[in-house]
C-alpha cells in the first residue's frame, strides 16, 4: 500500500511557524523522518496562516525544501490552483494532486492542471452541499466527478477516490458508511484507486491512534490503495504490516518477518533493545 | 461479540499441573481473571496429560471448580464423549460444546449429546482428511456436518462454524482462506454462527498478539460471532472494542468511551494512572 506522510501540513502550528521563518532544517527533518519510517510519498500543505496570497510561494518553498531532503514523490495538498501551478513547475517527478471534489469551483480550477501534467489526483466524495451521511449519495458525487475527469482525458486508473470519513463521535455509523462507499466505488469503477485520510474519524475520542489503525486494517481489506497517515506512529505501521500478512499479501511472510527482525515499520529496533539490556559499564557512568 | 476465555486448557503445563494437584485456587483465579477482563464464557479443557481415562473426572472437576468461581456459561472443550457426558451432568446452564467436525467418529460420538442436551456446538471445518487449504473444500465439509446436525434435530442457529486457521508461517494465504470460508459459510447458511480460535494463526511468527488481533478485526468485519481468545491480552481487547466502534456497532460510541473511562477491556485504568501521578505523601514513605 502507498503510505503518504501527512506531517508537513501548514495547519499544524509548528509547521506554520517553520514556513513563516523558512526553517529548512525542520521541514527536511519531517520529510526524512517520515521516509525512514516507511512513507512512500510526502504530502506538502502550506496552509494559509500567512493569507491565501502567500500560498503559492510557500508551497513552492516546501516543494524545493522537501525535494532537497528525500527522493520520494510528493503529494501537493491545496485547493488553490495558483499554489498547485507554482508547485507543479518545480516537482522532479509527477506528483499526486490533493485534491479535486464535486465542488464546482474546485473542479474547474484544478482539473485542467491534472490533465495538463498527466498527474494522478485524489477525488473527494463531497460536493458543494458537503459530505453526505449516505453511501449512495457519496457514490453519486464520485460518479459525477469521474464523468468530469474522463471528459478531461484523465484515465480512471489515475484517480484516487477518497470516500471521506466523518468523526465517529458525531456519527457513529461513519466508519461503516465509509467502508460501504469504498465497496460500491470499487464495484462500479474497478480501475479507480481508493485513498483515505484518517484524522477526522477519531476526532474528540480517546486513544485516537487505536481507532485510526483499526479503521485502516478494515479499509485495507476493502481495497484501500493509499492512506494519508503519520508513518511515525509505530502501532499504526505495525498493524498495517500485520494486516497485509493476514490478508495473504505477504509472500512467505517475508515482509513481516524482515520488518520485525530489522526493527522497521514501527517494530522496536533489536539493536536498541539489546543496548537497553546491556549492563551499565564503568565508562557509561562518566 | 462472545468472548470465550481460552486459558483453562490442560495442554498448558501450568494448567495440567493444577489439574494433577487439584489446585482449585489456581483454576478459580484463571476463571475470575478472564471474566473480569471481559470473557462472556469460559472454555474448560482438561487435556490428556494424565491419560485419556482420567479426562472425564478431570473435566468434571474443572467444571465444578470454575462454577464455584464465576457465573458465566462454560464451553466444554473435548473430543471425548465420555468426558463431555460427565461434564454435562454438572453444568448449571447449558454449555457450548467444543466441538464436532466432519471426522466420522467424533460426529457419531458427540452429536447425540448435543441433540440430547439442546446445547449449542462448535463445528470445525475439518474431516478425516484434515484441514483443506481450499475454502471450497472447507465449505463442503461444513455442508456435510450441517446435514448431520439438521438430521439430528439441531437448528443451524445453534451451530458455531469454526472455519479454522492454519499457521501463516507455513501457508501465507491462511488468513485469506479462513476469511473467504467465513464469507461463503455465512452466505450459504445465514442462520449459522461463526466462531474462531486464534492460537494457530501466528504460530512460529514474532509479535503473535499483533497478528491475532488484526485477524480478529478482519474476522469481526466478516461476521464473526464468537472467538476463543485470551481476554487478558489488553491490546487484543482494545482492538476488539475499537473494531466494533469503527464498524458502526457501538451506538453513540458509548461502549468504547465507557471502556476507556473505566479502564475496562484492556484500556489502562485511570485510577491506577492517577495513583501513579499522585505525589508521594509523607505517610506513603512509612
Amino acid at each position: 500500500m502507498e503510505i503518504i506522510g501527512e506531517k508537513i501540513n501548514g495547519t499544524r502550528a509548528e509547521v506554520a511557524a517553520a514556513i513563516e521563518t523558512r526553517d529548512t532544517a525542520f521541514i527536511r527533518g519531517l520529510a526524512r523522518g517520515q521516509v525512514e519510517a516507511g512513507a512512500t510519498s510526502i504530502d506538502v500543505n502550506a496552509g494559509t496562516s500567512r493569507g491565501r496570497t502567500h500560498e503559492p510561494e510557500d508551497l513552492a518553498w516546501l516543494v524545493q525544501t522537501v525535494q532537497e531532503a528525500v527522493e520520494v514523490p510528493l503529494c501537493l495538498d491545496s485547493p488553490n490552483p495558483d499554489a498547485l501551478r507554482a508547485a507543479l513547475s518545480l516537482t522532479r517527478t509527477t506528483p499526486l494532486i490533493n485534491s479535486i471534489s464535486g465542488e464546482g469551483q474546485r473542479l474547474e480550477g484544478i482539473l485542467p492542471l491534472v490533465a495538463e501534467h498527466g498527474a494522478p489526483v485524489i477525488a473527494l466524495a463531497a460536493d458543494d452541499s458537503g459530505i453526505s451521511k449516505e453511501a449512495d449519495v457519496r457514490v453519486e458525487v464520485v460518479t459525477r466527478v469521474l464523468q468530469a475527469t474522463r471528459a478531461a482525458g484523465v484515465a480512471d486508473s489515475r484517480v484516487y477516490v477518497d470516500p471521506l470519513v466523518m468523526p465517529l463521535a458525531g456519527f457513529a455509523e461513519s466508519g461503516a458508511v465509509t467502508l460501504e462507499t469504498m465497496r460500491r466505488v470499487r464495484a462500479a469503477f474497478p480501475e479507480v484507486k481508493l485513498a483515505v485520510g484518517l484524522s477526522n474519524l477519531s476526532f474528540a475520542l480517546p486513544a485516537r491512534s487505536l481507532i485510526n489503525r483499526v479503521f485502516l486494517t478494515l479499509a485495507l481489506a476493502t481495497g484501500l490503495d493509499a492512506a494519508l497517515v503519520d508513518p511515525q506512529d509505530p502501532d499504526l505501521m505495525q498493524e498495517l504490516v500485520a494486516a497485509e500478512l493476514v490478508l495473504g499479501r505477504d509472500r512467505f511472510c517475508r515482509r513481516y518477518t524482515v520488518a520485525y527482525r530489522e526493527g522497521r515499520y514501527g517494530f522496536p529496533s533489536r539493536v536498541e533493545s539489546a543496548a537497553r539490556r546491556r549492563p551499565i559499564s564503568p565508562s557509561d557512568r562518566d
